[in-house]
């Protein structure tokens, strides 16, 4: 099973704004840092800021800083959001895939409560617990 | 997240065998009634015959049947046999990754025990619990 990139940077920026939650930091810095490209870490910080995880001000200054102490955010909560347009598997899908044994099938269930135990399960932890602190930046 | 469609046809070919586990499967039957190309499915049928939970017998009225009865194959063994070269995230795949956070990282701990939840939890249901009978093969 996988993750997708998007979720994988997602993660990335929030473990290091959670080591200086009072700091506004730029794409260009944490691409620099993260060895990203600018435009993906764009796309996530856009999605993080669209779920109220990240505050975002323009200008001399600006950048993007965690809305709410890490403590507060719990790490299943983010890779559910940001995994949130993955489906596990092609049954999962909004068009509900091509798989001919989906009316008959009782496994669909199962995947979907094992899914949930991975969010669960990450859920017993916040961005608190994942703090990395970058110098450099 | 999501799995392989390797895994996921693997899933669909197990449900199959299970709805008549004395019945020898062949690959074209199987990829007619999955609509799955014979060489993914042969793919399939062969990771899961070296895993001995399939046999194979060649011939006519060849083809393969479960190693062992659904009851005595869980779920959750299957999908981690199926997902064994699959990197939950970067920093897990066999080279670790190119994510410049890792030695410092927090969260790869953490990610690694939630996957660990999701393979539980199917674990705790067999292949018995998803049995799917073709008719038609």
């Amino acid at each position: 099973m996988r993750l997708t990139s998007f979720t994988d940077f997602g993660l990335r920026v929030l473990m290091c704004m959670a080591g200086q939650p009072t700091r506004a930091f730029t794409t260009a810095e944490l691409a620099r840092e993260l060895r990203v490209s600018r435009h993906h870490l764009a796309k996530v910080i856009s999605r993080l800021a669209a779920a109220n995880l990240l505050v975002t001000r323009r200008g001399g200054g600006g950048g993007a800083m965690l809305a709410r102490a890490p403590e507060a955010i719990r790490l299943g909560d983010v890779v559910a959001l940001l995994e949130a347009d993955q489906a596990l598997v092609d049954c999962f899908a909004a068009g509900g895939g091509t798989c001919t044994l989906t009316p008959h099938c009782r496994l669909r269930g199962r995947l979907a409560e094992a899914e949930a135990a991975f969010i669960a399960d990450l859920n017993r932890g916040t961005l608190a617990d994942c703090v990395i602190r970058l110098d450099g930046v």
